[in-house]
């Protein structure tokens, strides 16, 4: 074990991003590799805990937006996953299946859900008939298993966290709004909560849902230009409404199929948090996703000065852990270990992510007043004691909107406007970049971007139609296209 | 389909009590059983809002009591669960089997996890070195997977949810006392949440835990006088301390196995809130775990009358989900569905049980009244406007109240003293109530309980000691035993 006063050394970004991002991980102790269980991770309390916050976020905004929370069965039988074609030929590769239970083995085995469309949309046959019973608006939060080969902590598991939104519609059209509505929800959760800024837009033909008809996603740009989709939003058309005969008889009496919508973020939300706003001196959290908001540090040198310090610690965490942030209180921690210096402690909750720290020392008390410090700020502030409630509030809220303006600006530095396929191979690979380029849709590009460990990501819906060559074919092209190496 | 103003049977109580409690859970939309996943159900909106009720306030009792939230993986390799004998000799039997994954055969299968003590055992022992690492308090809310052959939706089904407690403390001494706080936590939040009186109990050495020391539990009676086991607590003394080798270094330096417990409860709790509760006319909620709180049913006869009705239900359905209850809103729905009569939308909602009906019609607005109707009351009252949310909350509370009044006893009346065996069968098999017998511990008496499918519960801990002759040996037992039939 290491000397807890001897913290362990997180690798610089610059030196070797990856080996940096496994290291803040686990110098915050967010999570580990379970390595028994091949390509899974156990998630710690404090990374659960991220996760707490995320969950309590979206669920309101999916109630708002009229959903209802339900629980599908784990296992799917194998015949489902096989009833839409596209379907099965994404998801049959990363199967994980059950044949034995009960100590038999089974006549038809079973997956475990990958996602869970087929499921769903064999029960949906069952609960819809009429149009009086559409839209039908569900949200489930479950867990979810993909056999991944290569995989990266909250970034690609073989089993992760999620939701997975599933509605159905009497018409395309709300099937659309739908899809765009909830795209919208995303994107406004990512910005305002994770401080994540993401551009919304449709994914090519070659990288949409297998399954759907077309896919929408919000891609955000991590410190080394890297894209990572952080949620994604599909209009299944009436795909699965076929494959499972989800028909529904209209105001005319005529059966129709359905028109459904899936929509999904998981754990890996948590991965796009870490490589979005963390630095060298190890986790970095927006206060509205940290399980701890403020810690206190007790400083002191002998037992006298130490009884008077912990009782003013005591004091002002009983008045914070009273105070409103958003919906909930603040969550304090008192860092009261023994045998640990204050410094020690400073690095220990830096690497946390922690928002707020406050030093409380026999000086400070001389003068009625904390020393406090933020964690994205390398000042320390003396506060006097009357007026920390207020000064803790604000600091919270200028660290929340001072971590989304760097993100953005981080984000528009890394995105380029490229014509010609020299300077993209430079900006995606030298300048470690991304970048809009004009594309006709020909497949020829995707196939050209993979030798350069790259692929389009989306068509932004906030650029305008900017016709021109592609930037590959050369042949007339309408719209431009966000190309990045990916996540 | 059903004409939506004709609603089907529920059968009654006395007519076919299984049938009843399937009526009940049909015609509050609360489930189904999935069919195509064995054993498996679909837990569908209006039942998974119960459970996210039961979540929401457990979850804040245990983070009082110092819990941590985590997640473990769902697949816990097969060789794990085979480390600990009497573990491996409880779950075997009712093992899923993931024996391929990714396209291959695996070297080693996985199973579902049936309870977490194993993989959590696991890496128990990379995170515990010394007792400052002690005690670690974690629960995990999660899915896992029995197969069970038998099964009732809610009460046993192959895939359930749950919450699990696994904890590890420096001495046998916390370990115990962590063990009996949480036994108190549950029996609290059944009493004043669910509105289920308990026994707290301990388990015979026939009825424990597969792996425990001792197995505590909480034990509630049905209407139909059969036991329901709503909750356990386990001191698993150093069993999987050993097994997993998780070690720490005590105070003095030496290396010591660490003392767990684990303790769980899952949506089984909502079948006994259905079998506590419900009458004939179908489901009856405690408020505090209601989805809806209130609908408010519109009556009017033509367009002008409905125009003032819905607006002055819309402005009330505003007031109302405006007011707290408890810590959140009140949640409220107007039913404002055409062609079906108010009789109809009153049967619909009675069903689901929603706790409060408030109906406007033409003649409840000339007076500035609306007219307020209590599930468990077949008085309607008439209220003033400007009373009405006082009103609705007091009414909340009454029923809250009552039923647990009503609980309570209703289980007084279902447990009776018994000295003998033949009135013992009497009671058990005619009576349809459960006994509280003199027991010497012998399993024999197990084994004979069994020929009238009936066990033995726990020792109940309010119960002093009684000595006196075992109801069966007619040896010295010195204290008494809760003896049921049970789901």
């Amino acid at each position: 074990m290491a000397d807890i006063n001897t913290p362990a050394k997180i690798t610089k970004r610059h030196e070797d991003y990856n080996q940096w991002y496994q290291d803040v991980i686990r110098e915050a102790d967010l999570a580990q590799p379970a390595e028994v269980v091949k390509g899974c991770m156990v998630i710690k309390p404090h990374g659960y805990g991220i996760w707490e916050k995320i969950q309590a976020d979206l669920d309101k905004r999916f109630k708002a937006t009229g959903h209802k929370n339900a629980y599908f069965p784990l296992l799917v039988p194998m015949s489902f996953i096989k009833k839409e074609a596209q379907h099965v030929e994404g998801f049959a590769p990363e199967l994980a299946v059950v044949t034995h239970a009960g100590g038999k083995e089974l006549e038809e085995p079973y997956v475990i859900r990958p996602t869970s469309e087929t499921i769903i949309g064999h029960f949906f046959s069952q609960w819809i008939h009429s149009w009086r019973d559409l839209p039908l608006l569900i949200n489930q939060w479950a867990n979810v298993m993909r056999w991944e080969m290569r995989t990266r902590m909250f970034l690609r598991t073989g089993e992760f966290l999620w939701q997975e939104g599933h509605t159905a519609h009497a018409t395309h059209q709300e099937a659309i709004e739908e899809t765009m509505r909830m795209l919208g929800v995303y994107a406004d959760f990512a910005e305002q909560v994770l401080a994540i800024p993401v551009i919304q837009g449709q994914k090519s033909d070659g990288e949409r849902f297998a399954g759907a008809v077309s896919t929408f996603c919000i891609e955000a740009i991590m410190q080394d230009g890297k894209a990572l989709q952080a949620g994604t939003s599909h209009d299944l058309g009436q795909n699965f409404g076929r494959a499972f005969d989800v028909k529904f008889q209209n105001q005319t009496g005529q059966d129709e199929y359905v028109w459904q919508t899936s929509w999904g973020v998981s754990t890996r939300l948590i991965g796009g948090l870490i490589m979005t706003h963390s630095d060298d001196q190890g986790l970095v959290l927006p206060p509205r996703v940290a399980p701890v908001h403020v810690v206190i540090v007790p400083i002191y040198k002998n037992d006298t000065e130490k009884e008077k310090v912990l009782q003013a610690a005591q004091q002002l965490a009983h008045t914070l852990l009273q105070t409103l942030y958003g919906r909930d209180e603040l969550s304090v921690e008192i860092d009261q270990r023994e045998g640990m210096s204050p410094g020690a402690k400073y690095y220990h909750w830096e690497r946390k992510g922690v928002p707020v720290r406050i030093e409380i020392g026999p000086k400070d008390l001389e003068k009625s007043q904390v020393t406090i410090k933020s964690r994205i700020d390398s000042q320390k502030e003396f506060v006097q004691t009357t007026n920390i409630v207020s000064h803790v509030l604000k600091l919270l809220d200028n660290i929340q909107a001072t971590l989304l303006t760097r993100a953005r600006q981080m984000r528009d530095e890394k995105i380029v406007m490229v014509d010609d396929m020299a300077t993209l191979e430079s900006v995606l690979t030298e300048q470690q970049k991304a970048a809009y380029v004009r594309w006709d849709k020909d497949p020829a590009f995707e196939a050209k971007l993979k030798q350069m460990q790259a692929t389009t990501r989306c068509f932004p819906l906030h650029l305008k139609d900017d016709p021109g060559p592609c930037i590959f074919s050369k042949k007339r092209a309408q719209r431009r296209v966000l190309v990045a190496r990916a996540y």
